[in-house]
């Protein structure tokens, strides 16, 4: 509230002079035109990575942050960089930002509030007529969701070399594309930008996103400093079976992919089990083959998405994963590969400090805690300095077309994050 | 064997000159490239209802009769026929066929063989010169797998007036598409068929068949004739829940559709448990929505394939389905609706004496048997005298690539089928 009157940039006081041009009504504009794109009934989002709806969100960023004179960067896994020049241009830049992309069943400010507050603070730095000394950069970044393309945040491990751009383009969507061929789909779609290396030095990472759970709003809180990423891991697991018809076949004779499949998960809910409600277990893609009424499943294979804070539980229970799944089939066989192992990370106390004084400036109240979702953040947190501003979304719900944060609470964080990048661009 | 020696049509005697023509190779040459259309590796087929392969697959049938100079008719459905006329043309025509679509993961035998079978009896009593006193006809029943369409049989449904075409157009596929449209392109492909109206009189009914199961190849039996077919009912259960972050979203928040479903079957297993192993309890089909790895699902819908031969088990146990489904939800919500319930059939006695007397005839051992799976058989045995044919299939795998019957046995089908017909076909 505080910040939504500071907006008009009146009586602004020296400390947060350089925030007052971060306009609500403008951040707010452009979040309603980025929802078009790939809109779902019920105020939604469909806007999967390397779809065509992804690609007319690109060029609608790409055209915005062309009309302010900001230029344009992309590496060869399509992560997009807008970039505001510095007075050492030659200075690693700092940078900001989130994804573009969306579940299949998703909402209107995850991930994409992260870019979008990023333009809006270089704007804001140009209305300002501030000048820092290192360049100030937004990146989306490529398939973060990974509900498509599985694993998600394939363009930040990319990027910061935790993972091989070509151990990626073989893999394939629900519908066998491949990423390598949507990728060169959506390069060719947007052409003119300047070539990046992955890698290149940044000084700081700071990244703005809704927090996708119901701490912030509960205790009325605006703003969140993230302090650290709980561990994830995910599987892919395949069970094998034969198909025979479902009118003739006795169940002894039976090889029955589906219900093995229901075997596997009910063994796994066991292992998960947790009085603490701690343990983050999910089943949530599942395929069947031929996948036919009347024919016994021959082939199931499902996903698994395990978290947990705790490094030594996210290795134990994890481990447990494999042996499980084979300890659960009779007749069929089982495959289980992990597709994705992050250990818990803990973000850079400076970067913390710098997110927390400059709420502070603002006058906006600000609590440190963890974050249940992993982000791009936890990536860059590998090869600089990192941290996240989380601001509250409705009832906590994410990944879901009722998705909710408001305008007031958007921009504050994007004054937060306006006030701590040109404190750390101009260190 | 004995039948393989009588194909060259020498020494053949009166009783069963008339099934000399039945030309094993040809028949089989034809299974071979009709298994073209829609193969898939492991010498399958994938050619489901009104798709492009399907056409494919029609347009060759009809290519073959013309070629014999039979004529083709057509109903408003898409069941093809092909008419050899009788002595009498106005008589009600002895019918025999099956039918031309397959599993998404089906074999080479399954319901081509009835069409084939019957193709090779026309070409047979042209080049034997045989008279028949009323017309003998060829049907390919449309969708009769209701792998694509759910349920099955619906070609033979709509003509035998047990559903009406109406209340099929709206049907979707798993991509969406109606049966409306599919239905529409494939009568679009196939102009200049005769049209033919629902229901007209029809004398009597026969369906050779692969049998789908192990006995007449375990007992060395070439023939078997099919007393009648257990029943069926099919129905569509969906879950719905709520959307959540997999990473964010502790589980006493959450409303997890595929877990419910999961306990749902789970539930369903326990109410079908038959230790005499008679029950056919079948989940073939499970989509999930939004179907990505770090979201909860959101709703789950799933197929019960559940048949019996005996009436009181399958109204029992089957009016059992929905109420169990009700009970097994905690948090979510479940729908169940039963789409399809046929009764336990029983085949015309004099039907059956003919078929058991032409593979006599033919010195081929033949046995009374009930068929496990249904066939459009079922529903023309509504509106005339009707019964089947079932030859031997390997292991008895069928709605699988591996599904394997020998040209001897295919053959030997035919030429009993090739007997009854005419002796039906004179009365």
């Amino acid at each position: 509230m505080e910040a939504g009157v500071r907006h008009t940039g009146k009586d602004a006081d020296p400390g947060t002079a350089d925030a007052r041009f971060v306009d609500r009504e403008r951040l707010w504009q452009r979040h309603m035109e980025m929802a078009k794109i790939g809109a779902i009934p019920g105020d939604g989002i469909n806007r999967q990575a390397l779809t065509r709806e992804d690609i007319t969100a690109r060029k609608l960023l790409i055209g915005w942050a062309e009309a302010l004179g900001f230029s344009i960067g992309m590496d060869a896994i399509g992560n997009l960089f807008i970039r505001r020049q510095g007075r050492n241009p030659d200075a690693p830049p700092v940078l900001t930002g989130s994804h573009m992309d969306s579940q299949p069943s998703g909402g209107r400010f995850d991930g994409i509030y992260g870019v979008l507050a990023g333009l809006e603070v270089l704007e804001a730095f140009d209305q300002a007529g501030v000048a820092t000394e290192r360049p100030v950069e937004v990146v989306a970044w490529t398939n973060e969701e990974g509900g498509r393309f599985s694993p998600g945040a394939m363009g930040s491990m990319v990027f910061t070399e935790s993972r091989r751009l070509k151990d990626c383009l073989g893999i394939a969507d629900a519908r066998g594309v491949l990423f390598a061929d949507a990728l060169a789909e959506t390069l060719a779609a947007t052409p003119g930008a300047e070539k990046r290396p992955f890698n290149f030095p940044v000084a700081a990472y700071i990244e703005a996103h809704i927090e996708q759970g119901p701490k912030l709003e509960s205790e009325g809180l605006p703003i969140g400093v993230v302090t650290g990423i709980q561990g994830s891991r995910w599987f892919e697991v395949e069970v094998v079976g034969e198909s025979a018809h479902a009118g003739t076949t006795p169940l002894k004779f039976r090889r029955d992919a589906l219900q093995e499949a229901l075997a596997i998960i009910a063994a796994l809910n066991d292992l998960m089990d947790d009085p603490t409600d701690t343990v983050r277990f999910t089943v949530g893609r599942m395929e069947v083959v031929p996948n036919s009424p009347n024919s016994v499943a021959e082939r199931v294979s499902f996903t698994i998405d395990f978290r947990h804070p705790e490094g030594s539980v996210l290795s134990d229970l994890g481990n447990e994963i494999d042996p499980t799944c084979r300890r659960s089939v009779s007749r069929c066989e089982v495959e289980v590969r992990e597709v994705f192992h992050r250990q818990p990370c803990v973000f850079d106390p400076q970067v913390l400090g710098t997110i927390e004084s400059a709420a502070n400036k603002l006058g906006l109240r600000a609590e440190r805690m963890p974050s249940g979702a992993f982000h791009d953040a936890l990536f860059m947190n590998d090869v600089c300095p990192a941290g996240m501003i989380f601001v509250p979304c409705e009832k906590g719900v994410s990944h879901n077309p009722a998705e909710y944060a408001s305008p007031d609470d958007l921009a504050a964080g994007a004054r937060v994050l306006a006030l701590a990048l040109l404190d750390l661009a101009n260190r």
